[in-house]
């Protein structure tokens, strides 16, 4: 586990130094989390979307596996730890106000993300351009890889 | 502005029916927010990440540009009203907890989608594979549409 003593993070700083310095100063919000997006090394399609902790944002820079925090099951949650769909990191972006993060990833094992067992957990569009009801139905989606 | 008499959404279900569903259940947060990750509709690139309300999410399917939640304006916005950039969304989707949602764009005007002027938000790269640290630094990104 990550040393909980020494701050493994810059504080916020000023409009300014969040948005055009280069100290990581990510921001976590009042429960303590920071949502990150994942998507495809190879497309950059979206395969799913979780929060982190500071653990968990510790433990994803130090091993380059995703890590994050399930606030269902209210713990630390290495992802594909139990399937072996491990998220292989390439890359992490934050955004112009951090406090969301990025990540491409390589999903190892059965290269499934989605805890449904499909690659994606974005396997159905929502119909734009009518009156939104409770009448309004999803459409299965093509797979993303497709894409 | 939509008729917020009548439900526009439906009401969640069971997990079955939301994950395998095709009713349309969004599930806002306790703020009545649901996140929303936009990306660029010709390469998937991550421009930006925002939060909707019931407000927002309507405007959006019925006019296929994106509406957002600020949270510091604490206000309904309609993305690129002042600067042009409007986004014109091409697809969209949510996730199997139906509590994401994931939008395909073209962004009009300049195609810029940060309000730092640049076309994504997330410019900055975290280096990964090292301890975290308050002197840990970012790293400019390339121009993601150069991925």
């Amino acid at each position: 586990m990550p040393d909980t003593k020494s701050p493994r993070f810059s504080p916020r700083g000023d409009k300014e130094a969040i948005e055009s310095g280069l100290a990581f100063q990510p921001k976590f919000d009042a429960d303590g989390l920071i949502p990150a997006i994942v998507t495809a090394a190879d497309s950059d399609e979206v395969l799913m979307f979780a929060w982190m902790n500071a653990d968990a944002l510790s433990l994803t820079i130090e091993t380059g596996l995703a890590h994050f925090w399930s606030r269902s099951r209210r713990a630390l949650w290495k992802k594909g730890e139990e399937s072996g769909n491990l998220l292989s990191v390439t890359e992490m972006r934050t955004d112009c106000d951090q406090d969301v993060l990025w990540l491409r990833v390589n999903v190892e094992g059965d290269g499934l993300a989605c805890h449904t067992g499909r690659r994606s957990c974005f396997y159905r569009a929502v119909p734009v351009g009518g009156a939104p009801s409770a009448a309004l139905r999803l459409v299965p989606a093509e797979d993303p890889a497709a894409h």
